[in-house]
């Protein structure tokens, strides 16, 4: 299993950030605050403009060797060279991802139930699956495909019996980010607690800062 | 340049086929017509239903020998060992697909105007694009966001400068099947002409008699 650092991931939202630039200092700022992983994730987006923007994201990243996740698109991340890959349950299998992108790339995969999580961990044992994001936790807009929301009972039940590092998303926020690490969660997913935030970098801040009390509670 | 026979080239269509099932059976029936390679196109799928699709039609067409060329996604492509793949405008460059899909695999491009396909030659040169797909030369419901159609006239002109062999597409059916030859088509790429007929396999024999006679002429 590779070892990433997931205390702070942030899911770029084009609409929220306002486009590619908006992406980039978005994520820039973010990882100013703290954010330790940035998703590319722009489901409308045709695959031309996803490896400009995540070109990009990867420049500006190098300097902090913050790494760069793609959402869904292995060949996208394969053709700019991104660090890693995030599936969910209807894109490609975290095998045939981690087959196409080597033994060095970070692949997350979804979870939405304990039935998704049980089949998931002959994938961490052989090494398809490097970190999980469970959720959605609360119900979200940025996601409107998403299953139903576990809610914190339901996300700590799944988290107690991860069988890797896992993130909570889905509702994410400063409010809910000390409840979710004392349920078990090894680091944040957000998307508009920081896209779209006035300050980014305040936003990363505060966040870490809530999870980090979580922790040491 | 990687040789491959366009003569007779069907753009599987999901919901004309009628799903997973219909898509294997037209597929089959129009290699048994004539038909020489297929694509597996499905814009709105998601990309495990789109490998498990094409797994289903990798083995059925091994015994022919026919190509399948996947639309837009070269994960999807090089997860299940498809022998190509075809990329547009607004999908991964074509350069980066030849270096993710390697020198033996079928790449190709779409273009709509004189300008895209003066942009083509280098890419053919260096050995990225083994065919064009030039359209739409009519306009055509199974491609609501295609560029406006070229004509016959427009088409010949495009045709006249291919770089490389060429199919043209975009309402292409059995009663301008000889105008195409003749207008310069290496082959007939079709969509509703094959996939939702009542005979694929008279369809697929019926397009192919029309267009090897528009080629002796």
């Amino acid at each position: 299993m590779n070892s990433v650092n997931l205390e702070l991931y942030l899911v770029l939202d084009p609409v929220l950030c306002g486009g590619e630039d908006g992406m980039v200092r978005t994520a820039l700022e973010a990882v100013r605050g703290g954010c330790t992983i940035v998703q590319l994730r722009a489901p409308g987006w045709k695959k031309r403009r996803l490896a400009e923007c995540g070109r990009a994201l990867l420049k500006a990243l190098a300097p902090s060797g913050t790494p760069l996740i793609v959402d869904d698109h292995v060949d996208v991340a394969l053709a700019i060279g991104a660090q890693g890959v995030h599936v969910g349950q209807q894109d490609l299998q975290p095998q045939d991802a981690r087959r196409l992108m080597g033994p060095r790339a970070i692949i997350g995969y979804s979870v939405s139930s304990g039935r998704e999580l049980a089949l998931c961990a002959p994938l961490v044992q052989e090494g398809a699956v490097d970190y999980l994001g469970i959720g959605p936790v609360w119900a979200t807009a940025t996601k409107p495909d998403a299953a139903s929301p576990l809610g914190l009972a339901g996300f700590a039940e799944l988290a107690a019996r991860r069988p890797c590092p896992a993130v909570a998303i889905g509702a994410v926020n400063a409010g809910n980010a000390a409840s979710l690490a004392g349920a078990g969660a090894d680091g944040l997913a957000v998307v508009s607690a920081i896209c779209g935030q006035p300050d980014p970098r305040a936003a990363a801040a505060l966040l870490l800062h809530a999870f980090r009390q979580g922790l040491s509670r």
